[in-house]
C-alpha cells in the first residue's frame, strides 16, 4: 500500500524534534522533553543501532505524522533467537484514513523480518486488537503492568 | 519473601551454561544452544549492562532452578521515561511450591524500581493472570504477535 505523494517512511532525524515530539501526545503523556534531552535520547538510540529502530512518516513539509519504534531483542530462546518489539506507534489526529498507521506497522514488522527476528510483539489496547488483526497480527495473550 | 537456605538470587553467570539453558525448556522452544553461542550471547548482555539484566536464582547445588531477564528500554514519552520489560521466566518443575516464581519477580520489579523506571511490563498467558496479580501487577492489554 503506497503513502500519499510527498509522505516519506525514514528514519528518525534531528530535524524532527518539535514534530516528533507533539505527534506522540497523541499516545500518552509525553511531558517536557527539551531539545537537549531528545539531543541525547536520539545519540543515545543511534549508538545502538541494532537494537533501536525509530521511524517515522513525514508529510510534504516534512513534519512527522506518525511514529515508530522497533526494538530488537536478543534473547537465548529459540536458538539465540531475536524478538522484534513494536512500540509507540502514534499517528496524527488530522493524518487519518490515509492508512499511515496500516503502512508504519507493515514497514517495522518487514524490518524486523529482515533483521531475522523469529516473532515481532506489541501490546494494546481491546479497541486496537482489530486494527493490529487487518496489520496480520494475533492475539497471544494478556499484558500485565506495575506502575511505580 | 525469603529464599529456601542455601538458594541464591544472583545475576547469570557464564558457568551457569547448562542449567540456564535447561531451564528455559520448561518456558519454551529452546533448540540448540552451544556452549559458544551462550558465551556470545551473555558477552552481548554483558556489553549492554543499562539494557540487559539477566538473573536466576541457584539451588544449594549452585544449579539454576528460576530464571528471568529484565530489559530496559529508554523511550521519549514521559520525559524519556525507562520501562522495564520482564521477560523469559522459567522455574524449574521440581522446584515448584517454593514461591520462586515470586521471588524472581518481585526482584526484578524492585531492580527496575531502583533504576528508575516509570513502570515495569510483562506479557503472559491468561492462565498466569492470578499469579502476576499476586505480583502487584494489573491487567493494562493485549498482547498481540505475528511470527515468521
Ligand atoms: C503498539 C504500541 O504503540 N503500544 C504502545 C506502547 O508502545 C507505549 O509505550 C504505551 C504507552 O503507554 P503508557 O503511557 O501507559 O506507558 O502505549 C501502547 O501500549
Ligand atoms: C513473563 C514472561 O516470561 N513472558 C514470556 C516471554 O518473556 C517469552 O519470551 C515468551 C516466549 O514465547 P514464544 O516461545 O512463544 O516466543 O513467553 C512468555 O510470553
Amino acid at each position: 500500500m503506497a503513502l500519499p505523494e510527498g509522505y516519506t517512511f525514514r528514519k528518525l532525524q534531528l530535524s524532527d524534534y518539535e514534530t516528533y515530539v507533539e505527534n506522540l501526545k497523541v499516545l500518552t503523556t509525553v511531558g517536557e522533553v527539551s531539545l537537549e534531552s531528545f539531543t541525547e535520547l536520539l545519540n543515545h538510540w543511534q549508538s545502538l543501532p541494532e537494537l533501536y529502530h525509530p521511524y517515522v512518516i513525514s508529510n510534504v513539509e516534512g513534519s512527522v505524522v506518525a511514529t515508530g519504534m522497533l526494538l530488537i531483542e536478543r534473547k537465548l530462546i529459540h536458538e539465540c533467537g531475536l524478538v522484534g518489539h513494536i512500540e509507540d506507534i502514534s499517528v496524527s489526529k488530522v493524518e487519518q484514513g490515509k492508512k499511515l498507521g496500516y503502512h508504519m506497522i507493515s514497514s517495522l514488522t518487514s524490518i524486523a523480518q529482515e533483521l531475522g527476528t523469529y516473532k515481532v510483539i506489541l501490546d494494546c489496547s481491546p479497541e486496537n486488537v482489530g486494527f493490529y488483526e487487518k496489520c496480520g497480527f494475533k492475539n497471544s495473550g494478556i499484558e500485565m503492568v506495575r506502575r511505580f
